[in-house]
């Protein structure tokens, strides 16, 4: 059907980025207009990098890494997984300097860490999505892996990126809850300006990960095999590829 | 490899469905050994009727509906698409049931509906839930469509279905985050007994949900194609059934 051929990609992709800029810039908004603004000392503005990093890394370039196999799908697949690992790198640090953020801030102001479902999910978020790039490394972009590990790990390593993107939106769905909730506790029933903000957030952040997720499993949208780059790459070969459902 | 044959698959439907029923107990027992129980009146009791519906139908009734196709993989199509259709609006008259009994309490204790970011990710998760079963009703069990719009319709609703899922389990995870801020306004940043309990039934919903989108999303555990079974039924015959990786 035509709303789903493969000449509708770019739409769907370009999609997915005007849903991703607008969660990251509502974040901005959000914590700037509402919290005043950003810093770096230990107060409650510093607690404001937090959900602007996370949505950025974890969220926004983590989809854009998931995406890369279908934006680039005519691309060689070596340059392809090379910029598929950056982004997910970027999407680390930005994580990394998100997580310092809140605990940093939380250690200054005497506000225990790790109590809450939201900290839970997020932080095993992280550590699956660190273990599961460092495993990518391993497996597909250094040589050591055999044809038949990559081929056992490549399916493991699709479903577990596209749960981890979801897990992450729902630790963000959780964040959002808690903020509104510690930020406004008298007034928690009325619907506020920056309630309606930030549930608006929420709603464009399932709305992105759905979006994603519909990219990556559409059977019309995947990368067509390309049998000449698989027998002279051999490093970068992964032999999943154009085999079955699960190749990127 | 053997952890993923076919034979694995037994394994992975009993730890879901101990898993499922983990999180059904969890939430009983939480509602009731904390909030006082249940009781229909307009009552906080009430209240607690809605978690255990939701967790109880939109979470495991929900899950065990998606997993029939993998569960009875060589029974008769037709019977298995009625075990669905069943199980599906079992799962949705305990939501009804969920939805009522917190509406009910809101308008008795004078609290406005729809206002969180939960209520709305909640809301439109059961909205599109009915939807989807609706539209499969018309699609699939009645013999209206055409075998073009089956196949069209086909991977969107197995898409769409996984993805509800998930969503039911992130709203439940921001109805979680909610109902310990709320409860404990003053002693929020300690990990109480119940704040713990209530954090690992967060964890195990998202183990369920991990573990039936991966039974499902398998290869391996997928439906052996039955082109007898294709011929013969007319009705019953989805066409897109063995010929591509979007088929239930």
């Amino acid at each position: 059907m035509g709303w789903a051929g493969v000449r509708t990609l770019p739409w769907y992709v370009a999609g997915s980025q005007v849903l991703g800029v607008t969660c990251v810039v509502i974040t901005g908004v959000w914590m700037g207009h509402y919290y005043g603004g950003y810093a770096w000392d230990g107060s409650s503005q510093q607690f404001n990098v937090h959900p602007l990093c996370m949505v950025l890394g974890l969220v926004f370039l983590y989809g854009d890494g998931v995406l890369v196999y279908r934006v680039f799908r005519n691309e060689s697949k070596r340059s392809v997984k090379i910029l598929h690992a950056l982004l997910h790198m970027m999407a680390l640090i930005i994580s990394i300097v998100g997580l310092v953020a809140v605990f940093d801030y939380h250690n200054s102001s005497n506000i225990p860490n790790m109590y809450s479902l939201h900290s839970w999910c997020g932080m095993l978020t992280f550590v699956l999505f660190f273990l599961q790039w460092l495993l990518g490394l391993a497996f597909f972009l250094f040589p050591w892996a055999s044809t038949l590990l990559r081929s056992w790990y490549l399916p493991l390593h699709i479903f577990f990126g596209l749960v981890l993107l979801a897990m992450a939106v729902g630790s963000s769905l959780m964040g959002i809850t808690e903020k509104l909730l510690f930020s406004s506790q008298s007034s928690s029933s009325k619907l506020a300006p920056e309630a309606a903000l930030a549930n608006v957030l929420g709603l464009l952040l399932v709305c992105f990960v759905i979006l994603v997720g519909f990219v990556v499993s559409r059977e019309e949208f995947r990368r067509p095999p390309n049998p000449e780059e698989e027998a002279l790459s051999v490093h970068f070969n992964t032999l999943g590829e154009g085999s079955g459902p699960s190749s990127p």
